[in-house]
């Protein structure tokens, strides 16, 4: 299928025409990120954890971090929304009100479960690593069995997704078009900077090819 | 008092070296970001939605955006985790194991209530944007009372605060260092590009100064 279908929570009820459930899209936006922040519930509390993340098909990697200890004493799997967001500039309007951001975010519900298969952890570790920063899996150590087991994974199907888009220039109204004020937009960029090399690396190792043109835009 | 007060929400059970409660620090990490992620629960089920905040003193301001009905609904409050991240860079190491990010954020627990007050909500949309950037609310046309009513700010008192930071070099176990494996550090940068004019903007109008050298970094 090629458009998820709303739910009552993916349906937007403010500003609908922000509102985008086509899968291409959503995994377009999914790609470009590699920083989610993942919602759980613990003893009635809301927490909001930030980690990296890994999409490979329909299902989207997490790395447990933080929440590990808590996930692994849920056999049954935890209801988390796990939200995913680019800022693409700064919306300057003539008028304080209509100043907005640009932006395109995905918000997934569903329930993380535990990767406990060893093959499918060391296919969610590769995925993860590539879709962070593709070419370095071949060239590493791969995670040995000890490292396996000392990792979370935890994976979510995207089933339930939505996105929100918000693009292109200011709407002020038609009453402030003439006021004498600058408006547009201020575009921002995530972007690479030189590699640093680690302090203790060998002589004649050099930066390799995909880190020196590193950018999270689709190519 | 310039620390918070680690509770048993703030306190970091995993990589405690990386937890940081000096109040200067965790603002400086609040001011540099400008997007935030709020979490909260309806129905059982965590919601994660980004949306833009301003700091102010000890308080922080946040843009209600889609939450606005359910919490105007809320009088006494409503439960959240408020989650900044900043992303500084990829840590690549030797072994995929040792792979990490290198970012900056801050987790804030508390009970977010409405603005309702006018000229707290007008300070509150000030701080918001000038938060955003500097130099633009002098210039652009304030809100009247009829947008200061469909604008809902929530404000969220940062006592119950902590933050999180990893920088350096990837941390490779002692048997990996003689790997042929190129390890280190790729920084990445939020940057801002040429403003972008509005269409219908009018003739002799020129991006201000602070549009030219925009950067979330402490000057």
């Amino acid at each position: 299928m090629n458009s998820f279908k709303p739910t009552t929570r993916t349906k937007l009820k403010r500003m609908v025409e922000r509102g985008e459930y086509d899968r291409g899209m959503v995994y377009r936006i999914l790609d470009e990120g590699f920083v989610c922040h993942v919602g759980l519930i613990i003893d009635g509390q809301p927490y909001v954890i930030p980690t990296g993340y890994g999409r490979a098909g329909d299902s989207l990697y997490i790395h447990g971090s933080a929440a590990s200890r808590l996930l692994r004493s849920m056999a049954g799997g935890i209801p988390v929304c796990v939200t995913v967001t680019l800022v693409d500039g700064l919306v300057l309007a003539r008028s304080a009100f209509h100043h907005s951001i640009n932006y395109r975010s995905v918000v997934i519900f569903g329930t993380a479960t535990i990767v406990a298969d060893f093959r499918e952890k060391m296919m969610a570790l590769q995925t993860f690593t590539e879709h962070i920063i593709p070419g370095r899996w071949a060239e590493v150590r791969e995670p040995n069995e000890q490292e396996l087991k000392a990792t979370t994974v935890l994976v979510l199907a995207l089933e339930e997704v939505s996105a929100k888009i918000r693009s292109g220039p200011p709407k002020d109204d038609p009453e402030d078009q003439e006021l004498p004020v600058w408006a547009g937009e201020l575009p921002l960029r995530v972007e690479a900077k030189e590699p640093v090399n680690d302090p203790n690396l060998r002589p004649g190792i050099t930066p390799p090819f995909y880190t020196l043109n590193y950018s999270r835009k689709e190519k």
